[in-house]
């Protein structure tokens, strides 16, 4: 797929990973919607397979693939969702992956990806030995790299998450999607543009790693330097195909501060009675600092993963 | 209600019941069936309506009230789950709940109490002055006293929990159900009789606080003393009436460890990225204890409330 994901390239996508992927609910509470007067639908996919919407994109990529290159394999270097997800669509798939994992990756990650058969190689914590690492493990086994979001297929896979929301949801005011490299968020703007055109899409990254909001106001691509935020899933900075979709699709970047975000995952853990991660509490904080803006509106929210170390968490 | 719920008590009940409360889902998880080599099924009512199934009971007690009862109020006392759902059912029903709380109640249950527009009066933390206050309550306001399990209006609420469960599986082998005061026990175990009466009943109870165990082993009733668990909702004694329910009807008492209880709500969060409170917790710790018994089975669990303070969890 080499050009931005068509409408009919999403539909194909969603008919294509519909066997290898949960459709998760769309939860609401009552008790969240009186605070913040407002109606909020939560798509949640802590509850996806693997525990995050990568699973989409991961599918997606693999089914992309050759037979010979299924046969030799996918790599990937990551130490987050994206990870386990890959592993995990390759195990379903009967291939390998082989994942270049930083040696001071979280053991629960470490154990999620052994866990679905994942094939590590640790390399230090630095972007340069991670790549490193990558480039030998292709040149070793020939395995095809699958970027975790500056990839078409990947995009078109993440789109297949608001699409859903859209064949259940009508006259949605907002879509908010938390915003790390902008694979979830660009593939959604795409699937509102074709199955909601009404819908504006924002996407919510913590003040810590602004990155995202900076390279979008300036019309240039930041890097993300030393970011500081509990939402370890939003670390990244954009890519150019990301960077491109979501400067013509997405309405608005919201940043939150770190305490807003920590509020929202315990208001949603005590009222929900669901596990998400940080990363996935963004959508509801951007809501509680901004509450004159969705005052009275349908909002839709993707609560994009559930894996955390609860146990890390006390007042 | 004067006799024990019949097939019929019930199937009445929840037709009564059922425009009140949230049908719960009913989720399953690949990975924890993998490692105990079973069929686990999970009743959530951590998803309940007030974040447990004692919203069951209590919606049925008040329907089964006269117009002049419904007049003056209900009234109960309780620190936990009970008057949580007692609150939210009358507020739902449109009359007063009269709630007597220990001044030393969880923070959050009293916030809760007042959020369903409970009326709370304080009193000192033994059971003494927590019957005189509601003696006293009910004496001024004429509130119908709606006790949290020794009742068969409650009871028969409680028994529609189970009756879902049968509507939805067939050919279970084992019902598993947290164990205090023995509402959702007998409940359970009754609507187990009526529908799927193949199934085997088991109560599961916290080691430290094993007193309905020893009370079934000894054919007589011993009240709760000094009980010690982390299952906050799981300290209360047997009633007549719960008594006579479990002794008739089901098949066996397991108690579990404080760490295993630990160990099962930890490994729901993490897999099933759902919020149990650790009462819910007991009935995957009896599997964990006991995994020959449950090996190739198939085993409905019920998870009875999500109400917990996560924050107060940290490794």
């Amino acid at each position: 797929m080499n050009n931005i994901p068509t409408k009919a390239n999403i539909e194909l996508t969603h008919q294509r990973i519909q066997n290898y992927i949960h459709r998760t609910p769309i939860l609401t509470s009552k008790s969240i919607n009186k605070i913040f007067h407002s109606r909020l639908y939560f798509k949640c996919e802590n509850f996806q397979r693997a525990g995050a919407f990568k699973m989409r994109g991961a599918t997606n990529a693999i089914l992309s693939l050759s037979e010979n290159e299924l046969s030799k394999g996918v790599a990937t270097h990551s130490s987050g969702n994206h990870a386990g997800a890959l592993a995990l669509a390759a195990q379903t798939l009967n291939i390998s992956a082989y994942i270049a994992m930083p040696s001071n990756a979280p053991e629960i990650k470490i154990k999620a990806v052994e866990g679905y058969g994942g094939k590590i190689t640790f390399c230090k914590p630095t972007l340069d030995d991670r790549e490193m690492t990558l480039n030998r493990i292709v040149e070793d086994t020939g395995a095809t790299f699958i970027h975790p979001y500056d990839d078409y297929r990947t995009i078109a896979g993440q789109a297949t998450c608001a699409k859903e929301i859209f064949e259940e949801l009508k006259e949605v005011d907002y879509l908010l999607t938390p915003l790390g490299g902008g694979g979830l968020l660009s593939g959604s703007s795409l699937s509102t543009n074709y199955f909601s055109s009404s819908t504006k899409v924002i996407g919510i990254e913590p003040k810590g790693a602004d990155d995202a909001y900076r390279s979008i106001r300036d019309d240039k691509i930041y890097p993300s330097i030393g970011p500081k935020t509990i939402a370890d899933g939003l670390l990244t900075s954009l890519s150019k195909k990301t960077f491109n979709i979501i400067k013509d699709n997405v309405s608005e970047i919201i940043t939150v501060e770190e305490q807003t975000i920590l509020d929202a995952m315990y208001l949603i853990w005590e009222r929900m009675k669901i596990v998400i991660e940080p990363s996935s509490a963004t959508v509801l904080a951007a809501v509680m600092e901004n509450q004159d803006q969705f005052r009275n509106k349908t909002i839709t929210l993707i609560l994009s993963g559930g894996n955390v170390d609860i146990k890390k968490f006390h007042a």
